[in-house]
Formats: structure tokens, C-alpha cells, sequence
């Protein structure tokens, strides 16, 4: 944040179930940095609508939705950017002069990711998960020509419907064939989770992948992550998602992208 | 404020039509010498209903409450302390758990700046104006005992109908009498104003007063109070009643009470 601040600080706030340390970190630190003068502050609340109401009326400059938020926030908003029509899902609220524009900034996140590593378009994977983000990574993948994929998910209602939504096949569990990229978006291998010290694809699947990608972000040294780099695979973290989904929230409050080196230097600092 | 910010910070704000700095520096100011995790922030509003509505969804520890929106948040509260019910008018929210308290800092910062000077309750005095904050001073002044003052104001009907409420004289003009001590509660000797320049009470009256108390804090040094010093008069400034109701706000929310050093370090701070 600004050191000192005044009467003309700008607000941007996040809402979660249950707020944590990283995106305050990542965009005050930022703040200081770049010498905007922000400051950047994460709430909880039981009255979505509320704090939506709270935001316009207050003038609060931009807002990060977390679960279980993502969903009900669509009917409060004024506009819906394509990033979050795809998925019909919000993470991120910029309000300009009293008007919401709703962004996902996952969707967008995984998108550059998947170009940022050279994922060629012809790659097979296996995405393992249905909920809301295993959504945006799946509307990603599609929007990004992906065409050979398989959604894994136990849940059939849940899994056949995100597969049939995406164009992909849907399976319980991870048949014969052997994909190139294994995706987790499950909680498998999440620190606190039942699954926490488990691997999200079966051993054999691993070894014979080329790109490992694991969403989880807390840790993002999962087991699976931990496997594929012992085993020299190529290896998408979850804290490059986050890390990246940030920054294109900072860009949008801010109308500031930092340079490589200011990126690499708040992901440090929000995670120490 | 805290130099590092974390998910437990909490936030108080302001809601003022023009908001300033004073505020914002005496909070975060004491904040950061008390090592304590909040922050304060500075808003206006055009809807108030809306930005109540957002303390509470977003649970903001306090608010303090400027012109013009003293009286109309009356409405929007769950209780009213005795400082506030006493003059109709609030300055100051404190939100525990979502219940919305209101109290007013002013009509506390009045009281004890009547005690903390030593004036005696037989002190005749005459008070200039009738808006919102010359009913806080009026009532404290009745509340405290003093019983022999008239209210001076060109407005006939709340000058008198403020008289009346205190059991207090009205009158138009100073007349012929010359009070003891004399209060100025107009915006004349406010910096920006039409009458930035003007002495608040006739030459005479001054020459005869043994107190010069003015309210206008911006600045505080006004024509009135200049004059005051110069003559060797008592004097209770306007600095001193935004600097203890700030202090009272600060106690509200915090819990905690700074030692008259650090209060003291706190407004040199805010004010530069």
C-alpha cells in the first residue's frame, strides 16, 4: 500500500468464504511498487447482495469474487465480459463510476498459460474435476482449439455435463488410452484436504504424460506436481494461475501492467 | 496504518460529502504507533442507504458520519447512545457484529473541552449559529449545567427553536449584554468561505469576553481566535474539538486509548 494515505486512496477489495493472505499481498505490494495510490483489503460476508450494494454506493474500485461467491454474483452485475460469459462464472468485479463489468481472470489465466508453454493445440489430455474451475480451465482448453480431451470426474451429472458443454467425452475414471497432459482441478493434493499427500491421476497415466498441470495452489508443490518434476515432465503450477489471474485483475483496476520483473517480485512477496 | 497488511485487518471508514484528511491521518497514524492491524479509509457517497448497507454486509468496524449525513442516518442505525439521541445527530457508527451503534464524538469532545478548560458552569456565554453542530455545543453546554447563555443566530426559526430545545434566550444579534465567554459555532473565519476574514463576535463583545471559543477548525487559527490570543483571552479552538472527537472514534473502535503523548503526536501528524 501507499505509505501514506489520503483522502483520494482508492479501494479494491476481495469477497471470499474464507479470505487469505495472497491477493492482498500480491496487489498491495504492487501498489507500493508502482506508487499507485491503492490499497487493497479481503472480506468476508454473509449478504452478497449487500456488499455488492456496499461496493457501488461506496465507490470501491474493483472486487475479487471467490467461492462459494462466483455464481450468485452474476445477478448483481451490470455487464458480463466474454471471460466470464464463457463460464458463467465472475472473479473479478471492476466498478467505473457506479457501473459493474464482471471478468474471470482464471479463464483468462489458463488461456495464457497454455500458450505461455507452448501447449500445442494437437495435445491429448485428461482434465480431472467438474466444478467451477475445472470449468474455466475446460472453456479454455475448448476456446483455445483443444480438441482431444477427456473430462475424469466421479460426479456423472456434473462430469458429463461440463464434457458435453465443452465437446469432450466424459469418463468416471481414466480408461486405457494414456493423454499428454494430465490436468488436476480437483482438491486432490490441496494442504488441509482429505487427499492432501494423494496423486490425482494413477502412476502409469504420470509416466507416461509430458505435461503435468495442477491447479492447486495451496501448496502448489502438490504430489502430483512433486511427481512430474521428479520425473522431468514439463509442469504447470497452480500458483501461476493465481499469480497471473491477479495480475490481470491489478491491470483492470489499475489500467497498470507491471513489468516481468515487478510480477515475479509480488508473487514472492505474497507468498512469503 | 500497518506496514503490512493481512487477511484479519480491519476497516474504518468515513462518509462525508467532501471527505478531508485529518481523519484518515489521526487514525492510521495511531494505528501504526499502537501496532494496531486496521485501516482507515475516507469515502463520500450519493447513496447512503447503500453504503450503510455495506458496513454491514462487510463488517467495517466504524464510520465516521460528516455533513451532510449527521441526520438522515439516524434511520439507518439500530441504536442511539445518549450523545447522539441527545442532539439528534450522528457522528459516528460503531458496528459489532452487525449491530449498528451511533454516537456523537462531538457533543463528547464539546463536554469535555468545557471541563478540561475549567470553565465554571456560572459563566455567561453567547454562542453564534444554529446548525447542526451548534446543537451539539448548546446541548453539552446545557447538559453541563450552564445556564446562562443566549443563542445568537439571523435565522429566527432554528435559532430559536435551538434556544428553546436548550433553555437558552435567542436573539438576532449580540445585544446589549457582554457574555463572559463566546463561541463561535458559524462557518465565519472558515478558510474558502465569504466570510473567511470576519470576526465572529463584534470588537466590543471580544474586548469584554474572558473565553474565545471558536469551532471552525480549517483553520483553526481563525480571525476570532488571532484576535483572542492577542488580547490574552482563554481559548478553546476548533482543532481541539476535531482532534478529541477523533480520539473518542478511535477508543470506540479500537478499544484502545492512546496516551496523551501519542494523541498528542497523532494531531501534529494529521495536520501536516
Amino acid at each position: 500500500m501507499q505509505m501514506n494515505p489520503n483522502k483520494d486512496t482508492r479501494l479494491c477489495i476481495s469477497l471470499s468464504g474464507r479470505p487469505g493472505n495472497f491477493g492482498l499481498r500480491f496487489h498491495n505490494h504492487l501498489y507500493e511498487q508502482l506508487g499507485l495510490n491503492f490499497y487493497y483489503k479481503a472480506f468476508t460476508t454473509q449478504d452478497l447482495p449487500g456488499a455488492v450494494t456496499g461496493i457501488r454506493a461506496l465507490g470501491i474500485r474493483g472486487c475479487g469474487v471467490s467461492m462459494p461467491f462466483k455464481e450468485a454474483c452474476i445477478a448483481l452485475v451490470d455487464e458480463m465480459d466474454a471471460s466470464a460469459k464463457a463460464i458463467d462464472s465472475i472473479n473479478t468485479l471492476v466498478n467505473t463510476d457506479g457501473h459493474l463489468k464482471a471478468y474471470n481472470t482464471d479463464y483468462i489465466a489458463i488461456a495464457q498459460l497454455l500458450e505461455r508453454h507452448n501447449i500445442s493445440q494437437d495435445t491429448t489430455f485428461a482434465l480431472h474435476g467438474s466444478g467451477g474451475m475445472a470449468k474455466a480451465v475446460a472453456s479454455a482448453l475448448r476456446d483455445g482449439g483443444y480438441k482431444h480431451g477427456v473430462i475424469v470426474a466421479r460426479n456423472q451429472a456434473s462430469g458429463s455435463a461440463l464434457a458435453r458443454h465443452c465437446g469432450y467425452e466424459w469418463q468416471a475414471q481414466l480408461g486405457p488410452a494414456r493423454p499428454q497432459m494430465l490436468i488436476n482441478v480437483t482438491p486432490i493434493g490441496m494442504s488441509g484436504g482429505a487427499e492432501a499427500d494423494d496423486l490425482a491421476f494413477e502412476e502409469d497415466a504420470i509416466n507416461q504424460a509430458t505435461v503435468i498441470f495442477d491447479v492447486v495452489a495451496i501448496p502448489s508443490e502438490t504430489p502430483l506436481i512433486v511427481r512430474g518434476r521428479a520425473l522431468g515432465k514439463q509442469v504447470i503450477t497452480g500458483l501461476e494461475v493465481i499469480a497471473i489471474q491477479a495480475l490481470e485483475q491489478f491491470v483492470l483496476y489499475t489500467g497498470v501492467r507491471p513489468t516481468p520483473e515487478q510480477f515475479r517480485a509480488a508473487v514472492a512477496f505474497a507468498r512469503g
